[in-house]
């Protein structure tokens, strides 16, 4: 029994799906770009086998073990390691046990299309996941992970990764990426500057990183000047480890363009961790327009992902910290927010801004017109949430029309989990093509545009916006 | 001439109307479980005729005579009563014909299909009302009411009902529910716990209200901690008379957890009516954390109904007074407004909190996202101006993704109109299935796990989550 | 080669399509009712052939040019006017070419359909646009304007136009509108009260336009009675001139009442100019409900158009001025907003408000629900980056069955573009046809219903509301 439709995603009704299936199949098998997510280079490097079945598919996978918790299911007893060192399950096979005990609470998420998908195409895997599987199921992922062609390397060669990303923290020594540019293997892993933990007041730690980012570079860093001077630096040392983007994880998308000695007193303010909460908002903001100047001195894209309500609940975040399912998103403003910044850069052609959201309420309001006219803004894929069947077709439905198609940036699989990437990227291509195919069944498109256009959204419009 | 198509509501593509209907045979005659509504205990008590048809229909139905009103018809012309006892329409036919004249618009409208059920399954009529068939409608369903058949008993019993819960205030003294009891009748009408006017300090009466809950309780509710146990006492009152559930109609979803000390400061505040609106709001939060708390202890299932802004026009507020069609839905915010609640109890996977919304653009940004992880959410079904077809598709298409289905409690019919219970669950029984069967045409549901799932939607979730 | 689909937006399974072409059928010749837009009386005055193609068709559209703008191209180089009268292309036949070689930009968008449309049937031309194609266009569509039967007048007639109203600042002498009227020529072309410029104490000039308004009058436009008066009387020239309807572009949705007295204060304030910016959104607020109180008098029809941010960018306002693609939408409220207008004349059936958005998260919350039951109230068609095939299909889903089809007028063109209207009414109509298709489809309509609410939606409605 195959897990999946071998029509899946696609329209309907006879035309449009035959049209859906036949622009899929020009593009099905193109190579994979992933110019955002969060794989781990270490993997890529040591080219060790995955540990168990659900360290793979489990304990990683908030998608997953977030929706067993919302049922009652203790985070424990899935193995997420606690913050503290407190126990919680070590043994693989039981974990895995409560898992497919519960694989009937992902009916109709992306998450259950997604391992469906790695089940089958990765594992070969002919029945469903339940209980009455869960040990036949642990016993062939696990038989399969000792085997040399389940290593990451030979996986990422059998997934057809073009290029992927991964993000790293502005002060990190990405060993693992020049680990894997020493070992001769072939396979493009480059890193993204991710600057959170040193240009946030509010985060833990933020004067020793900004410290830190001082003794990596020789630069004063408690001086604006050395402070700018360290990221540039720091941007230099990401590019030469393949990075083309930063990225920038902000509670909303406010952006400031201050006077630079104003600008430097709230960086004094911010290293004294004396900034009032307002404060830290307007120097975040300022930060996003510092970065987009640099972007246009040395080519980073630049990423904003604003808008989640991070480590809701206050007892998982003491309990098991950070990224645990409780990130929740919240209305999120780009009109005000962004015009500092646009009235700043944003009239550059050579310089790209990518915007993601999480409130998709903006699709149409704001982002499409906004990304409709500006020459730096691009609109990035569905994000978290939304990279789904249903997210997607309203992200084209609210964003096409105002935006167009070149205004978009290609897919982003934005994940930790490795084995879904074929899967996200598939699910991504069938609903674009579904989206052609109902633009040209309703004589919005003509039927020789829709194949270019296909292309452009798997693999060109990525390639180009992320200049990989 | 049916009024009624048959395969109304399900999907226009072959194979998945096909899906749809059979999905729908399956479960259409399952039994009606109505955990949350607005019904007469009396009708079930006395069991009387109901009056005219226009005393049935028209008068208490505000979907049907606001839409009038919207077109130049005046609420006294349809009978609807005035506060001061001034002049209404007393004329049931008079009424029904200025309503039979209007049925036009209602074309596109729920209610449409709501009247056309019950006129058709109900009544057994065959043809269109309009100004034409007035008259014969109205002397046909006064015949009708005149028989034993359309008593409210036997209307219940032949509408499958398995238990209805009707609304009452904390201070009711249920006497309805007394007599349905005591009467030897089988039919579960049970009631809810509905504390809005002795929870918020802007309802006239406050004082007086929480006076009259000390009176009926023994309890000293001139204190905080009397007041709580006065509440106590009354949640027990109404679970002896059958009560699964707690209800709370705010005007947002705010909730606090202040220090006892400082609640108690605020109570005292409230009872001299002296708090401010920040300070009521402040007050209605807490209470809504209050009771989740003694829901953990007494198992009252807690469904909070926010974001209505009430009697929109002084006109018709002075005129008419409350529930007239003029209670305006408003952008609600949910993430930060529950977080002291879910700070408080919300990993408790003993305690059910049911949510509901009349802003659509918190189903995919923030109710499907917190339910998704919290022990203790549901999402309640589409509520209000959202009962309906296309309210029924959104809110599937914008939770099921991140929150699932077993997420969802089933539906809801929340209504006055008897006669439109059955209508209001077939319809979205309808929806449901065809949702269903949508996900399995595209590949994102097998085949044999819908049934499964159809029943679950229609029964099993409602049962399991208001313990019925 | 037809550009067009014939059965372009319709549905795509078989039945629903073929009630949709069925309907459409019906309708699809009717006169066209274009009762807001923004044409030039001049062109129906002077009766001048149309300049070169590019000036027709590309530099006086932003929906164009702002997509080529976000993709880099200069707007100096298509030719938009610049502020300081600098350099911008000047030669048609450049700018076309320009414009063609990106006209693949608008893929998917409504522009590209009411671009084919107008080439197709306004230029009878069967290939399609592009670099290989752009001087064979540019020669094509110049010879057409050569012609006596692309004159304005003629174009008119032949689009089948029956009335169509312009918009005029308060102040305008309306000299095109009376020379039309003098020619004897029978086209009918109104006038639309828009006074913006002189209630909008923040629009520069203010003080200016309104002493203007004083001696077109002969009242006393420094007192807040004469400003009134003033007001009334240019109503009246307005509707000497035609017009049915006033307009008003407000940044959001405010109103007040304020106290005659303290409205006469906030206008010597803001004739003074010093006004606060909340003062001046008071004032603006104030007037909306004045305007309304004149509608009681004079019939006007009130128009509100809220929720943009205009002159996002000011580089590009700096160098270009208004109305370059740069008005981004906001979010709007509704509910609290016009609360004070409607508590004041909100339940007078013989007056018209007729409200637009740009938020669509207002459509199901808040639009539907007032318009639903305020007498007055009644909902403009989908506006500006709305006016598309997606977006009036989810205006219709998502007011449908709150509103009712009753509830709404008809379609408006809203252009610039005097080529584009007949391919905009055209896709309202066959938008409106498919959804009334579907609703059949789905059993919530019965067939012979649809007619009429075709005919309806696409020319009665227009009519009774604007009063045509």
């Amino acid at each position: 029994m195959a897990l999946l439709d071998e029509d899946r995603l696609f329209p309907t009704d006879g035309r449009s799906r035959d049209l859906a299936r036949e622009l899929y199949l020009g593009i099905k098998d193109l190579p994979i770009l992933s110019p955002h997510g969060h794989t781990d280079p270490r993997w890529f490097a040591e080219d060790q086998a995955f540990p168990d079945p659900a360290q793979l598919i489990v304990t990683p996978d908030h998608y997953v073990f977030r929706m067993l918790c919302s049922q009652g299911v203790s985070l424990a007893d899935l193995g997420v390691p606690r913050v503290d060192g407190g126990w919680t399950e070590a043994d693989g096979r039981k974990i895995w046990r409560l898992f497919a005990q519960h694989y009937h609470l992902l009916r109709g998420t992306p998450s259950r299309l997604w391992l469906d998908h790695s089940f089958q195409h990765v594992f070969g895997i002919d029945r469903r996941l339940s209980a009455d599987t869960a040990d036949w199921y642990y016993d062939h992922i696990a038989e399969c992970l000792a085997r040399p062609d389940y290593r990451p390397r030979a996986l990422f060669e059998r997934f057809g990764i073009e290029a992927i990303a991964t993000t790293e923290a502005a002060t990190d020594d990405l060993r693992w990426h020049g680990m894997i540019r020493e070992s001769g293997w072939q396979g493009r892993v480059i890193t993204a500057y991710r600057p959170d933990a040193v240009v946030d007041p509010e985060i833990a730690g933020f004067a020793g990183n900004v410290a830190l980012m001082g003794q990596q570079t020789g630069f004063d860093t408690a001086t604006w000047a050395g402070y700018l001077d360290a990221h540039r630096a720091r941007r230099a040392f990401f590019i030469a480890h393949g990075a083309t983007s930063s990225d920038h994880g902000h509670p909303n998308a406010r952006t400031e363009d201050l006077a630079q000695a104003d600008a430097a007193a709230l960086f004094a303010k911010a290293l004294r961790g004396a900034c009032t909460a307002e404060e830290a908002d307007a120097f975040r903001g300022q930060m996003l327009t510092e970065m987009a100047r640099m972007s246009l001195e040395d080519g980073l894209v630049l990423q904003i992902h604003p808008g989640s309500r991070r480590n809701h609940s206050d007892e998982v975040m003491a309990m098991f910290g950070r990224d645990k399912g409780f990130d929740i998103p919240g209305r999120t403003d780009y009109v005000t927010a962004l015009r500092p910044l646009l009235n700043a850069v944003g009239m550059r052609a050579d310089l790209t801004v990518i915007l993601f959201t999480l409130d998709e309420t903006s699709y149409a309001r704001e982002l499409a017109p906004l990304a409709g006219v500006y020459p730096c803004l691009r609109l990035g894929p569905p994000w978290w949430f939304h990279d789904s069947a249903e997210g997607m077709r309203r992200f084209r439905e609210m964003t096409t029309e105002t935006a167009g198609f070149y205004n978009t940036v290609g897919f982003n699989d934005d994940t930790r989990a490795f084995c879904s990437i074929p899967a996200r990227h598939d699910v991504a291509r069938r609903v674009d093509c579904s989206w052609l195919a109902t633009l040209v069944a309703t004589g919005r498109l003509a039927e020789d545009e829709a194949p270019e256009l296909a292309q452009e959204l798997t693999y060109g419009l990525a390639k180009r916006a992320y200049k990989l």
